[in-house]
């Protein structure tokens, strides 16, 4: 059984990115970042959908990018809330945008990958309904995929690591149909950017109001409990 | 004064890379990674080069990498002695490699750079004297490039951040001759990939013996102590 890296946040696409690896037939090694969020229930989450899709192993590595900081994500700075999900909202850079952590993410799969004789990688990220980073469009993809094939032993010797984003041209509606046929619980799974102390989601951030959104246009009841 | 951020290991070719980046008047932020190595004479050479050198900061951060395995530098794998420095040598890839090193490194530095307002990013990769290691090479830089345009905030929004790798054209010998010409203490910096207990330079490895033939090609007395 071939195995594959996922990339898995405890978020709505990550965990269909899981679904679909493992419906391609792999054997799945997940990798969870503890990179200096605000809230820890996003953990959590990854923990719950590692455990419900059936992983080989699921690891989380701590990556401190707290230090850095330029993110309402990893610095004390507001989340944006009620923000329209078309036009300007796509077309800038929200400050939930957290530098390099996408390329971070990647690069660390991809290492794993190599050491674990794994040929592929899979990511959940998507740029119909997304928030507008420029780490998650498939171009950036594309350029990564260079990196790998030129950066590693994998590559250089032959083979090499393959990325995966099944999710990349799908809309949120679409990525639940999707999920959903695959048997994702998407109850377990978390997208909030700013939860309350209990965990719950604000219903309010682009994160938020692209999930409801997506889960409405896709027929399917939202198992979200919103605080608005 | 522009910003620049400064990878830097504590070895010979990075401390040269952080003297161009001043010669090249920047005011430079070095970076240095405990990335699970089994010696930190390293890290202890950075802080003294980076103080020599006159850095407006410099930051170590964490990253652990020793749990990804796959390599003699960051597990419990013999390193190599007494390698031929040329054919084969450079024809494979060694165990010293590390996966995704250079990929995280510059990850991280571009991601400070971004939030610094830095426009540059310097490291002291070199592909004539080397170890063979696939992330060092010109292709690997170029496309990775690549990355740090379309996967940041200021590569989509103008400015962008631009990888500099003054030393990629030079043999060890002409990386000594500049760095010396440029105020580098060779003194400060190590090398070695397996020092002993004292943080002595084995002289076997791959890393000392290119050290050494630098330094005698480049006619520069060499200040390293060698075990052997």
């Amino acid at each position: 059984m071939s195995r594959a890296v996922v990339l898995l946040s405890g978020g709505l696409d990550s965990a269909t990115a899981l679904a679909v690896a493992r419906a391609d037939g792999h054997e799945c090694h997940a990798l969870t970042f503890r990179y200096g969020q605000r809230h820890d229930v996003e953990l959590r989450a990854a923990e719950a959908v590692a455990r419900q899709l059936g992983v080989a192993q699921h690891r989380t590595m701590n990556l401190d990018l707290g230090w850095i900081g330029g993110s309402a994500l990893t610095a004390p700075l507001p989340v944006p809330k009620h923000r329209p999900l078309d036009g300007p909202a796509t077309a800038e850079i929200p400050i939930t945008y957290v530098p390099g952590r996408n390329t971070m993410f990647l690069a660390v799969a991809v290492a794993w990958a190599e050491v674990l004789g794994a040929r592929d990688v899979y990511l959940g990220i998507n740029a119909v309904d997304y928030s507008g980073y420029p780490d998650c469009r498939p171009e950036f993809l594309a350029a990564f995929q260079q990196v790998a094939r030129l950066g590693t032993r994998a590559g250089v010797e032959g083979g090499g690591v393959t990325l995966h984003a099944p999710l990349a041209g799908l809309d949120k509606a679409g990525i639940i149909r999707l999920g959903v046929s695959l048997g994702v619980d998407y109850a377990l799974t978390h997208s909030c950017y700013d939860p309350d102390a209990a965990g719950r989601a604000c219903g309010a951030c682009d994160s938020c109001q692209l999930r409801r959104r997506g889960f409405e246009r896709a027929g399917v009841p939202d198992p979200t409990v919103y605080a608005e």
